[in-house]
């Protein structure tokens, strides 16, 4: 088990990694946050309680009221944070609930957007069971939801009391989404943490193939890293913006796709690929150290196909909300281990990073 | 004219009261937050707009985006909300926009929610035009929107970066909505400002006559104890909890109405009615000192008729969000100009409060 602290101005919280969270849960919640009131919801989709359910409600002494949010993108609306605050009330929650989001990423993104705006604001922790949202999305106080205009338009930066990453819940993970999250981990090597990088060149069958050691490492030095970026940095005003390496074309291929036809870790694999092109042609890494980074990214794979044509994909860039003022902001990587933002990069160097993109998804992509 | 200072741990900034604001909008906005960006919304009511649209445009060099919220309670929704923010993305609007509230209370808690989630957080304004939004709603950070079950059950506490009230707005106010207004000074008073009851009683006159120094001493008073309570305050854990003199019971008022048949002023009044009886009963306030601020009340009414049974108001109070873990918080007055929390209020008092108010509503309501 391993412990990582966060610390940002406006909070400080512990994220704990490790095996048999899930039936401790109340108790371990109760040693980070105080004694749980009366009226706890439990926010989770419909397959992670029919996996979980079970142990999870055995740790309690009170049964909390459990709250569902369909698996899919597709149920990250307005729409149902309305729902849900709404079934909150009539079950009695007020200013002293509280509440924990159990599932992957989106019900941490909406759980947690609930907690911020539930009666101005409740305290709640996350409970990530996907490997992206225990390396990525539970960390960070990023909550909200999507827009048919785009995703993430709406939310709130509110940091969670503690969040509780159990390696066991990773077991049931279906071998693709462990894939794909294991993209962020790939990022957060490259942008600021070499040891990663290496790790994951040496062990990636070991990660892989699930063994707890591998993977507990893998998700340790992953959020290690956010939480460093985010504790200099919570409202993503200068450094945080590395953490988007990928994200600018991955969004847009997400955007093209109406986020249906491929994974969000899959979009940012392919996004890396993109931004690894803009790096290449302006020399911030050698075509050695692309190839190295390449390799890595096709080795979690494999990545989807794209279908979408570079016109569609370069339109869908131009709503990017990480675009302030105009400004085209993108992430580039200086050598491996290491990323800045650039302000200038130009149409055409998106342009001609997408066709390479295009060009390595009909060898790479399956 | 007359400005206060508002600090609190999360934000500094001047409420600026006197006539003519309007006219020089943008410049005064550059003064106090820096130089607008690009996208600026103005989010209003038709009426406003139509009222003031003019002066306002003219004082802008780029003419900023105008949103509309048509004015009533009924449409402080999450629909709108949405509405809104998908308005602002399809405009061009990004994390660099800049929000006005130009209106009432309503706009000012729907607009202060929409900036306080759009991109999760866009810098913001207000401008109230109503006496009720200048004194109370646009000062101390609460924004949101109401659910089904109940008012202001959603939202953030987000402080606007700076506050003009436009006395000249005043002038075109329905007297009904003044006099409700007039409420939360008279509440303002009771709680924490002696001298202002005092000012109250002395200038009826000339403040119900709209007189402009006599309205700004009264604004400015009003905000200046808001100001100096949400300062050592913010969250609304302890002090600020003063606030909500008059509310448990107004809020149940407007809950039995469904928001329709009075003004949350008037509401207001009512409660303090209810509220006094329990002050009353208690000993905590004289019989004069009720007699005499009863009297005030009444002399900024008439107060409406109260159609609602002391047994629906009673059920209406049970849900009430000042509840919290199930005990009931109630606001008492200490005395004149002095006021405090109790937790341990009976449902016998709260029903014979409530009796006497619907008692004196047969009375003084018209």
């Amino acid at each position: 088990m391993q412990t990582i602290r966060v610390e940002t101005p406006s909070a400080k919280y512990d994220v704990v990694i490790g095996s048999g969270l899930l039936e401790t849960l109340a108790q371990r919640i109760e040693r980070a946050v105080g004694r749980l009131p009366r009226r706890v919801f439990v926010l989770t989709s419909p397959e992670i309680w029919a996996l979980w359910g079970h142990s999870v409600l055995r740790s309690f002494s009170e049964a909390p009221l459990v709250l569902f949010l369909p698996a899919g993108e597709q149920h990250k609306t307005m729409k149902n944070v309305e729902r849900l605050t709404r079934e909150m009330i009539r079950a009695g929650g007020d200013r002293g609930s509280f509440l924990i989001a159990l599932g992957g990423g989106i019900v941490g993104d909406v759980g947690g957007f609930v907690a911020a705006i539930f009666m101005r604001g409740i305290p709640f922790v996350q409970v990530p069971t996907t490997f992206l949202a225990q390396v990525d999305s539970s960390v960070g106080g990023k909550v909200g939801v999507n827009l048919p205009e785009g995703k993430n338009l709406v939310g709130n930066f509110l940091q969670p009391r503690a969040v509780f990453g159990d390696i066991d819940a990773l077991g049931t993970l279906p071998d693709r989404e462990l894939r794909a999250g294991l993209m962020e981990s790939v990022k957060a090597g490259i942008i600021r943490d070499r040891a990663l990088v290496r790790f994951m060149e040496e062990h990636a069958d070991a990660i892989l193939q699930r063994e707890p050691k591998a993977l507990e490492r893998v998700i340790a030095a992953s959020v290690r890293m956010k939480a460093d970026v985010v504790r200099r940095d919570e409202r993503e005003s200068g450094l945080r913006m590395i953490l988007n390496f990928g994200h600018t074309v991955g969004h847009a291929l997400e955007q093209a796709t109406r986020y249906k036809a491929m994974l969000h870790g899959e979009a940012v694999g392919w996004g890396m690929v993109a931004a690894l092109a803009v790096a290449r042609r302006r020399g911030t890494i050698t075509g050695a150290q692309m190839e190295r980074m390449e390799t890595l990214i096709y080795r979690y794979g494999p990545l989807p196909r794209l279908k979408a044509s570079a016109a569609r994909v370069m339109a869908a860039t131009g709503s990017d909300k990480k675009n302030v003022g105009g400004v085209r902001r993108f992430v580039l990587p200086f050598g491996i281990g290491e990323a800045g933002v650039v302000e200038d990069v130009t149409p055409d160097e998106m342009e001609a990073a997408v066709k390479y993109m295009l060009a390595r998804a009909r060898v790479e992509g399956q």
